[in-house]
């Protein structure tokens, strides 16, 4: 017999809405069991998704789903909607080439309204929908589900102070669950968790029950005061002042709480609020101890947890990052490092340890993130930012405004540059090169291996510029560290081998695949480490003893590494024919990052077989 | 005898410091005077800098600058401050070539802390001073001064949120003037109005008073609801949620008030909160009673005031733009256009009279503009996001993730491409083409001429993808306008001339000069029209029949246009000579818009010195 008996009779939610409300319990037992028996076996986000599930069954089996709208924010949290909504074969395939994706994608599934990944989105998107819905003339419902940690960006408050003054049918619920990757930072949680103590919020309900009972002057002075005496008896008020109707905190793995609440809330209209407190990794004793080890798993037993003295065999570009952070506080008393929730992923545990007065944890806010650093840069500090490429997206103007246009030495440890695998499009680092290059004062570098990050963090570190280190996911070739912190010379590239007749420019890690292809072609290799400024020496010395020059990146090609090199040989009329080898212009799907890297001839015998097919089809216009 | 006796006198803040505080008001008014008769003879912004007269003076008198730091926000209200630190005869050149800027400048003044334009980075920045200053061991005092406008922003409310949990020394300001450029929206701004209305403050103070004195056991109440009966005796509740020390409203027009305050909250630690009121265009009348008007004006007579019914002889695109907002919006019923705040200054407001269900103002919130746009684009409306090309960077993620790589088709009239003169670098448009071109699934379109950016616009609201019509600040040539609305065939350009040996490839507005250019050159021209997709045959058909290619485009040459028509020869092997002429790989300073052009040389001049200066020194490696 199947260990899903209920679960197994819900294909769609249209079937779970034909379910008593009392087996809903059961089937969300069965939702868990299945999740992490699944996600055991696949590797993705666990934690999160195990806090939702009883949120999840209540939201589909109260809204006419996909009539309804359902928005989810950053999206990790919705296998257990990806289940219900027709998808929980593809859960075998989660997060492979061509299976289920990790996050909602809206070519995926009619429930998936949509595409995630970033941040703290929702709100904006369910606004316009719900608002298109009103123009439309159209009844249906529009609800945003956003975590406690997304809530702190900027662009959630925007879409807040939007809504809260549109005249929107919406329903805004805030998953509470104190964590977003990291531990959560920041006054507005301060704030929620004052709301939760409980310590506020029953003393004011009691003193305020207690006094309005026994003083009916108080009920006028109650009137007078509306808004405010609003605020001692619930505990949403700064919600409520950004003209919300807030209701909450109610638990979010009662679906006896979670049903008729949604129930009563479908009815009104307006801007709702509804504050739902759930807890990460819910269910599985191993993830509720440790949340943060179990946000994002590779397969595990589900009896037996994680294994963590499973160490890889080399260190990833992350860890190198982290060591270097610490070395590099060691004799340097400026440096300061800034993270925007995302210490762990970007390998600063051990330095957060050893200087927790120079680490800054700002909150899920990449812009405060950027202009933080230029502010402690203006007064003579070294900020570190560390920070996803994808991410950096979030403070782009930030980075052109107030650290470029004002030559502020600000360190970007770009980390995930390139592919970086299961997470696909919105976590891919295809862009940077290219919004970082054509911003003025920047300099650019690539490490091609592990010890060169190190030397390039070292060099960005003593240098008076903005500059970038740009570093992908996962391990290099396992590079031998040199422990002393040294410099790089700025803007120099270096020839690691020499061949005849083609010239391989290796941006960063396509190093190791350009000698191995350099091999088969004979020919010579530049492990060319800067993108800006450009080594242009060594690229017109490379135009003048090779027919055709070679740029490989991990990039898109469009205004990346390659473009640049175009830029010298065109300026100095040079005649050598470039071949740009990069990433494709269209979104990269998810998948194994090697694989995917070997798909997008980022490997050996891709950059072989470029070389080749140019030379033997050239056509001359 | 000087119209300015006391002003004459102060040199610097430490003299105006030596001033009794009664001598203020005399300033104050002498700074006023000076400020009308020096910005009507330049131009520049003026409602909002007569508004913070007071406050700049109070500041400047209370604290130690430049040793305690000012952050101004936005920056366009520091005029009083530039000519009260050393800069008052830099203003009769002020906004022009090598003239004060209009904004703060870091190597303009030691009194200037942080290069601004943008909104809402004040309270970051000053975050990141104040933390150095504590981590330094130095006592110094940071203040942010920032309008209510801008703190309805995203970073804004991130710094806000970190600020308030971390443990500096900061004073924030809100500058309450109820009016960013255009009128203030959102629930942020409503909530400020009922805070000032004194209907909930007077009434709740009111209230209190009366109560507890007449009922000792509300003391109690009192105490055990500390936190919410704070929100009853001061209208910051908002603020104080978010761990900030709330303070005022007060009146940012009497010194008597600021004055005192400053000086008791600079003895205060931790983060401080002042809420000032006051009122953009006080003292002039004429600016007071249209303060929108008087936001950013042009010479003009102070007797008289700004002549409205002058008007130029030829449409700004911005107007072309506005016109063709409303007559598509009567054809096409799923329009919607959406405005960061910027309504007026993007040519909506006809549109937002005509169509007012139809009208979005989201106030300073780019990110979200973006997405809400997104929302209502999956829903099946048409949305056009009108927003400046320099402040879509602030939404750069969102135009990623929301629009491109869902495909949903939103319309970017993107004003402002390129450079817009007096504003200097913090509003040139000067990297648009590289940061969008990068992006898959874009359409990127240059109107070489009104009428043609109306039919683009055109084009853009019928297909099916995303699409960014990109134009500049101020008139064209003068086209005809077809009153049709017509389309143009997707990532096709045209000949325009036919000459020989050299072929000018014109995007966007440089189309006129390059014809110029040609007739000395004796060219061919190619009205581009398509930066992506880029007409691969037309250039590849210009490279069979010409030596040399030279892309003209006002965008940096790095990532633009021309870096795509280099794209197109290097992928057909073609060995056609190319030369971009575009802006500079550096920061573009303020001043005349057409004379930066010229000395940019993307005038006919500069454009036939390019191409005789390539055709004379072509050196060969």
């Amino acid at each position: 017999m199947s260990s899903y008996p209920l679960l197994d009779t819900i294909q769609s939610p249209a079937q779970l809405r034909e379910l008593e409300r009392k087996q809903l319990p059961q089937l969300a037992d069965e939702l868990r069991n299945f999740l992490v028996e699944s996600v055991s076996r696949t590797g993705g986000h666990l934690s999160s998704n195990l806090g939702t599930i009883e949120l999840t069954i209540a939201l589909h089996y109260v809204y006419n789903t996909p009539e309804d709208r359902l928005v989810w924010d950053v999206g990790h949290q919705t296998y257990a909607h990806k289940i219900l909504t027709g998808r929980r074969e593809g859960m075998a395939r989660l997060r492979m080439k061509d299976g289920v994706s990790g996050f909602p994608k809206r070519c995926e599934s009619a429930y998936d309204t949509f595409g995630v990944g970033h941040s703290s989105t929702s709100i904006s998107a369910a606004l316009g929908m719900a608002l298109a819905a009103k123009l439309k003339g159209e009844e249906r419902r529009t609800v945003a589900i956003i975590g406690d940690g997304a809530m702190s960006a900027g662009q959630a408050f925007e879409a807040l102070n939007n809504a809260g003054v549109a005249d929107a049918n919406m329903l805004v619920i805030l998953n509470d669950n104190d964590m977003s990757i990291s531990r959560p930072v920041g006054a507005l949680n301060k704030y929620l968790a004052r709301v939760l103590s409980g310590s506020t919020f029953n003393a004011a309900r009691k003193a305020g029950e207690k006094v309005l009972s026994v003083s009916p002057s108080l009920l006028e002075f109650a009137n007078r005061v509306e808004e405010h005496v609003k605020g001692l008896l619930t505990p949403g008020t700064l919600f409520e002042e950004l003209g919300f109707n807030y209701i909450g905190p109610i638990d979010g793995h009662d679906l006896d709480s979670l049903v008729p609440t949604l129930q009563n809330l479908q009815k009104l209209r307006g801007p709702q609020f509804l504050h739902v407190i759930t807890r990460k990794g819910q269910g599985y004793k191993l993830a509720e101890a440790d949340p943060i080890l179990y946000h994002g798993v590779s397969k595990f037993q589900p009896d037996i947890g994680i294994d963590e003295s499973r160490t890889t065999a080399k260190p990833t570009f992350t860890q190198i990052f982290g060591d270097w952070l610490c070395d590099m506080a060691e004799i340097e008393p400026k440096l300061v490092a800034i993270t925007p929730a995302m210490g762990e992923g970007s390998g600063m545990t051990r330095f957060a340890e050893l200087f927790p007065a120079r680490y800054f944890d700002v909150g899920i806010a990449e812009q405060h993130a950027v202009t933080f650093g230029a502010g402690l840069a203006c007064e003579g500090m070294r900020p570190v930012v560390a920070i996803y490429s994808t991410f950096l997206q979030r403070g782009f103007d930030q980075l052109l405004h107030d650290v470029a246009l004002q030559k502020l030495p600000v360190v970007f440890a770009l980390d995930r540059g390139g592919v970086v695998g299961a997470d696909g499009p919105t976590h891919h680092g295809c862009f940077d090169l290219s919004y970082v290059t054509c911003i003025p004062n920047m300099v650019v570098m690539t490490p091609s291996d592990e010890n060169e990050c190190r030397q390039m963090l070292t060099t960005a570190c003593r240098s008076n510029a903005p500059c970038v280190v740009r570093y992908p996911r996962g391990a290099g070739i396992g590079a031998a560290i040199d422990p002393t912190l040294r410099e790089l010379p700025i803007g120099k590239g270096e020839i690691r081998r020499q061949g005849t007749g083609t010239a391989l420019l290796a941006f960063g890690t396509t190093l190791a695949p350009a000698l191995d292809a350099a091999e088969v072609l004979d020919a010579t290799v530049a492990n060319m480490r800067f993108v800006k400024p450009i080594d242009r020496e060594l690229i017109l010395a490379l135009a003048r003893e090779h027919s055709l020059l070679v740029s490989i990146e991990e990039n898109v090609v469009i205004g990346g590494a390659g473009s640049e090199v175009a830029r010298v040989l065109e300026e100095a009329g040079s005649t050598a024919r470039l071949v740009r080898i990069g990433l494709p212009d269209r979104f990269i799907e998810h998948g194994d990052q090697s694989r995917l890297l070997s798909e997008l001839g980022l490997d050996k015998d891709g950059i072989v077989r470029s070389v080749l097919n140019h030379q033997h089809s050239q056509e001359t216009p």
